[in-house]
């Protein structure tokens, strides 16, 4: 029995009645015979009202002060929790990001790890402690100020601490049963997945899949720590995330792991660009500066006739506004006619190992896709994915299509099966 | 122009708005050329509501995390009192308790300040900013945990800091416009005090005066930091307390400070108690082991046909239960008849350094509460002060009697002058 960190998120600890159920599921895995360490977030909508209040007094809140702000919130979750467990008679102590050693970089509001000291950490469980950590926080490792690392930061605070504990897993506790298929909410006969790969679930995550942040799985991946995701509210087996199946999940990899959608994006398309070396970068390079991250690219092929050609690039729609000023500033540098925005497009993306070995899947896609009379706009591959653009208004009857073609439904007999190994 | 630092409560920034008219007057006292440090308390009833928190989760909440969570309170204000100062165009930075340097014991809920290495907020000086600083917290010499100083610890977060940063003056901004010669709400006629010594403010304080905290003017007396104690809504001059007048506060002493009371105690009265040495000493004991501090002490001239006599103390209500326990438990030991309990009683106290060389003024007082019909209890002086005890219905009756006599009613036409120096 070794050492596990379970993370809980703000709807697993929303009030008093979820901080007592929390804490009884801590002390079970404490009675267990584990080392636990816990990552909290702030109580449900605490951080919101606390973006709120800052609002109120500042437009433009200072990021500095806005990080120590927000990480009033975890700090209240995470005391709660330490007395609600002290009350089922074992012992716990709290620790903001700063006492457990989360090292950071001074970019506040998104800051990233760099280091983890958990000294404190290993000290109060070899005196018996559980140890509860604020989740979605450090401390700079320059100036000592306090960071956040951005929504969604708590998952990456409990795979640090557990890559820098070396954790048996990291157990994340969210208000669903694992990584599904497709989103459940689109897709009624989307299925739980016992078991995925770190390169899978990147790839998921990466395509708007929101179980888990991109930026948590990569720290997973790199220091080779088992992930479970499960639900704070069932006590069901979750997804297993991993190199190797491990565990309870003794399961095959599927061929294809799963079907994400993405409506947060937009679409650039930049009219009329002249058909010679350097285009391309000058226009993204207008665009890098602006330190807007950019998805999908495509280029038309030119029209011999005039020599220009259309270049079309997605984005995330918060920054459409921010690209389309970086681009109009940098207009007669470039020599581009005009730019065209487009906000009602979204991505369906369908992930798995299996399409390495399986020539056949890229076909079946497209087919699905044709079969539900879906308009494709943009194309983009991966090893291991592959993704369209489409109208927003047949994201969801595209994702219900993909995920039937390739047997994923729940009352499927079996998941497609190619000639090829699978794994 | 030297370097202020201005204390908010928690009533003063109970809001957005609050806290956008208090970054205001912070940012005018930088525009006069002051260094300004800051120490602020929760907003208004943030502090309430964590308590009603904690108790929902735990019915005993632990000392350290209970600190760890009240400390969440503070955090908020101070980082949205800086980003309103910051929208005013001036550079504010807050610092957490332990930031600031403030060291204390380990004594969860009630700690002591033992030591204030105020580095980083210097730094911030230096560098031009505002400093906003968290009160009522700590961090613990030995453990380094999170601390926090009790209610009204906020208070003396202020005049420590003023007395390590070696502060002109350290202004307390409050909903009151200053100390008055009687609680305002009870004597409609009490007139703001415009200077006080720190021994009156002292008596006054220890007597049931709420305004300023006996330990946060102990602490100025020590290192004479003068005290401004003003309304954060006004911007009027408030009461200066130090050890001589002051700035804009030359003024004589008066004779009389002022007139406190205080409904917050109870009397217990051990009854027949052989009247031998050692049976005060065994009674104090078996009380102050169950560390309860008591106030006023009597003991009846013993009736010589028994042997037997009574003693009373006063004490606050809340150990009321305790001292009644404890007493209980050692009545074989002691050897005394009963005890009685009275939680109606009240106190009025008479404070000023005039008493010293005025002997009539006990005779006077005596004579006020005898006009009005206040039947006397117990009694307790020292030498800048005399306290009675009376029937609870009978305190605001008998402070206004008191405070009318020695002139101090705003529309009398001067304070009683006796013959002595006054000062």
């Amino acid at each position: 029995m070794g050492l596990v960190v379970q993370k809980y998120g703000g709807s697993s600890v929303a009030d008093a009645e979820g901080i007592k159920r929390v804490a009884k599921r801590i002390v079970d895995a404490k009675k267990n015979g584990h080392q636990v360490v816990v990552v909290v977030s702030a109580m449900g909508d605490t951080t919101d009202e606390l973006i709120d209040l800052a609002g109120q007094v500042s437009p433009i809140p200072s990021g500095r002060e806005f990080d120590m702000l927000l990480t009033a919130g975890e700090r209240i979750s995470m005391a709660l929790l330490a007395m609600a467990i002290k009350n089922l008679g074992h012992e716990a102590q709290s620790f903001t990001g700063s006492q457990a050693g989360v090292i950071t970089d001074s970019v506040h509001n998104k800051a990233r790890i760099i280091d983890v000291t958990p000294g404190r950490i290993r000290t109060a469980l070899d005196e018996g402690n559980i140890a509860i950590v604020a989740g979605f926080q450090g401390v700079s490792q320059d100036k000592k100020d306090i960071t956040t690392l951005g929504r969604g930061g708590s998952d990456t605070t409990a795979v640090a601490l557990a890559a820098a504990l070396d954790a048996e897993v990291c157990e994340i506790y969210t208000d669903v049963d694992g990584v599904f298929t497709a989103d459940p909410r689109v897709v009624k006969k989307a299925k739980k997945i016992d078991w995925i790969s770190f390169e899978d679930m990147l790839e998921l995550a990466a395509s708007g899949s929101k179980v888990l942040l991109h930026r948590c799985v990569e720290y997973a991946r790199r220091y080779n720590i088992p992930i479970h995701v499960r639900s704070s509210f069932s006590g069901l087996q979750g997804t297993w995330v991993s190199n190797e199946p491990t565990g309870d999940s003794k399961v095959e990899q599927a061929i294809i792991s799963g079907v994400a959608h993405d409506t947060s994006e937009a679409k650039i398309t930049v009219v009329g660009v002249p058909d010679k070396p350097g285009e391309a970068a000058a226009i993204f390079r207008a665009v890098a500066d602006a330190e807007i991250n950019i998805d999908m690219i495509v280029q038309n092929v030119s029209a011999a006739s005039t020599g220009l050609t259309d270049i079309s690039f997605t984005l995330p729609k918060a920054e459409g506004r921010k690209a389309i000023d970086a681009l109009e500033k940098a207009k007669s540098a470039i020599g581009f006619d005009s730019l065209r925005y487009d906000d009602q497009i979204g991505k369906i993306s369908l992930v798995g190992a299996g399409m390495k070995t399986n020539p056949g899947v890229t076909a079946d896609f497209f087919r699905a896709l044709s079969d539900a009379g879906v308009n494709i706009e943009l194309i983009s591959t991966s090893e291991i994915r592959i993704s369209v653009v489409t109208r927003a208004d047949d994201v969801n009857e595209a994702v219900r299509a993909v995920h039937t073609a390739f047997g994923l439904d729940s009352d499927s007999d079996e998941a497609v099966v190619y000639g090829g190994t699978g794994r």
